[in-house]
């Protein structure tokens, strides 16, 4: 028999655990027999990976916000028509280290005052929503501090201070009232182990 | 007394003879005393050149369409953003080796239908159209035939053959009446010395 295919997505800066979420939630499912692919953002197909390159390496100032939105853009129309559509497409479930939220929120909310170029962009070039996001919470000063202890080339998006931190905290959870059809948010604050209980709750009851 | 700037746009396959009759013209004017800058396009700012790398190299399938698309207006926007507004501003004239209306025909006719999608980002993302559009038509045989001895990484625009030319020759016609105000249609099939006095007369016509 066929199964359905899912497509989840996960949000929360770098430092909240969304690594090891997914890991643990790919474990789960396949456990239960369910194919599962691991994918990030951006990135996840050849060509977004060139194109990620771009984005996350040079100077701050390498590109403006919007030049910056055209390449999420790009990077995120190829992972969707060469990755993730085919896959969910035969029944895997694609699980997707940030998406279009991500872009709504850091293009659209902190680097410029972009959200509508984004949703136009969005609807025109991209066009699909995840069926599931968990959005890992958690309080600025800790997320901050740990996105900063962990360094590397691609720190660039995670460099803005703790003011910008709960500025896009309340970004994202206005966001999940928005799609909360699909919107997931767990207390980061709390144990690896408690917040994976939580998502793998969650994302078992959406595949029932 | 300062000058005003001036936008012009070269359009026409590669072996139309764009880039020699760009260097005529801006000769003529640096004669004339006037600051020019010479650019092409994809490309032409720091940012847009790295671009320019993903999209001009590689298989021709590397990317779809509508990627392709988003990857030119990232580098349209880097391009405009940082050197060829900044330029006209201060008062130089720009000369740009292909611009938004090879998107129109390349990604809008030929590869894809995307016509719609390229001006609502080009009017959302861009929002600007040369001041003056020079188009050198040439007959789509001799066009061809011109294209495909040069050679080179970056033929993957041309290899198209004689009837998608003839089409685009169209395309680029109509395109002429549609922003009839900024387009100069001259003939290709004649000498470079004709060709450029065409071009001489009507900028400085435009420049009076």
């Amino acid at each position: 028999m066929s199964q359905s295919g899912l497509f989840i997505t996960f949000e929360g800066i770098d430092g909240s655990g969304k690594s090891t979420q997914t890991r643990l939630l790919a474990d789960h499912l396949r456990n239960n027999g369910r194919d599962v692919i691991l994918t990030r953002e951006p990135g996840g197909s050849e060509g977004a990976e060139d194109i990620r390159k771009l984005l996350l390496e040079g100077a701050t100032d390498r590109w403006s916000a919007e030049t910056e939105l055209l390449l999420f853009m790009a990077a995120r129309r190829d992972h969707l028509e060469r990755m993730i559509n085919p896959a969910v497409e035969a029944g895997q479930i694609v699980i997707c280290d940030r998406f279009v939220d991500s872009t709504r929120m850091y293009q659209g909310l902190s680097r410029g005052d972009l959200r509508q170029a984004v949703d136009m962009l969005h609807n025109l070039m991209i066009g699909k929503e995840p069926d599931l996001t968990v959005r890992i919470d958690l309080n600025p000063e800790v997320g901050l501090k740990r996105a900063l202890s962990r360094g590397g080339e691609e720190e660039r998006f995670e460099a803005f201070g703790v003011n910008l931190q709960a500025k896009m905290r309340q970004g994202f959870l206005a966001l999940a009232e928005e799609f909360s059809d699909r919107f997931l948010i767990v207390d980061g604050n709390r144990t690896v182990e408690e917040i994976a209980s939580d998502v793998r709750s969650h994302v078992d009851a959406a595949l029932q």
